[in-house]
């Protein structure tokens, strides 16, 4: 079927695009392991939408019948480690650099408040096509934005100020591990 | 316009049976005024859907055709006050007392395990017809249902072992106070 303004698609949104899909799931995973082994508890939050019509009995029975994407004002990740607050957002691009566009202003932004309140906040970034993933903590990249005019971030910088994390079976991205090495050495 | 199965209604989210409606908008507005101010950084979760039918070229303008609501597993909000990672539910009921199952267990067990992981976690409840609104911390939450096999929560706990919250211009419900009260007495 042809639709005058383009394509139409009927999809599942565990498909949407398929971006970024294959590390949110495993990042999910991740923390499912650590929430039941009562390490974190950490969730991602669901996807901001605008819900405009619904047709319904009762919330139960209720379906959504039109609805928007929003462009989300934090980031995906939060919640709670070591009592400490916990807030980052996961990325993944094909690019063997990152695209600083692909994360909204407001997101830096919300990473930068997070930190100045006392949480830890980061980048989980999988370059897919160079089979790497890195965490690089909330001040390298607030520290790299304001010392450059680059809308790029170069795959050195995360391999100089970052931590190469090995993807595993159980925990599969276990960031925490490197959250422990920067916030709780001594422990 | 009737449908066989029952009543057919197209309505905005925000009107959405306008259920706890008011209350989750002076919330929003309170964690505004934490956020302008730089005193707390306190979001509400978007509402947990399942995407199950999209048109759209780009996800800029995507609009879903088909989704439904999902129980939550964790509570509505959480975000970061003073270093201390916080987490809380918010319900409203025409009742003078609350009945348990206007919260799902999923959530009562979130608020415990925050507690042990050392956040802060709590319910506001407002008491439309009596004009009352409450802070219970989920310490006492967790003692009520621990200690009793009642399924509501009369008044009078609430009296006894929650805070009342009054009513302002700005911050609305400032539920904060109550934490500054309970969590950081001597600062």
């Amino acid at each position: 079927m042809k639709y005058p303004m383009g394509i139409n698609k009927e999809t599942k949104a565990i498909s949407y695009g398929n971006r970024g899909m294959a590390l949110e799931h495993d990042i999910n995973e991740t923390n499912q392991y650590y929430l039941h082994n009562d390490i974190a508890i950490i969730y991602k939050k669901p996807t901001p939408i605008t819900i405009t019509k619904v047709n319904y009995h009762s919330r139960k029975d209720a379906i959504i019948t039109e609805a928007y994407f929003k462009t989300p004002s934090t980031t995906d990740y939060n919640g709670i480690y070591k009592g400490k607050y916990i807030d980052f957002e996961a990325k993944e691009t094909k690019l063997p650099y990152f695209p600083l566009r692909n994360i909204h202003e407001h997101q830096i932004e919300h990473l930068n408040k997070i930190m100045k309140h006392g949480g830890i906040g980061f980048l989980i970034i999988h370059f897919v096509s160079l089979q790497k993933i890195y965490y690089l903590d909330g001040s390298k990249l607030i520290q790299y934005i304001e010392n450059t005019k680059k809308k790029t971030i170069p795959i050195d910088y995360f391999e100089k100020e970052g931590y190469s994390i090995k993807h595993k079976i159980n925990p599969r991205i276990d960031y925490l591990s490197i959250v422990d090495k920067i916030y709780f050495k001594g422990e």
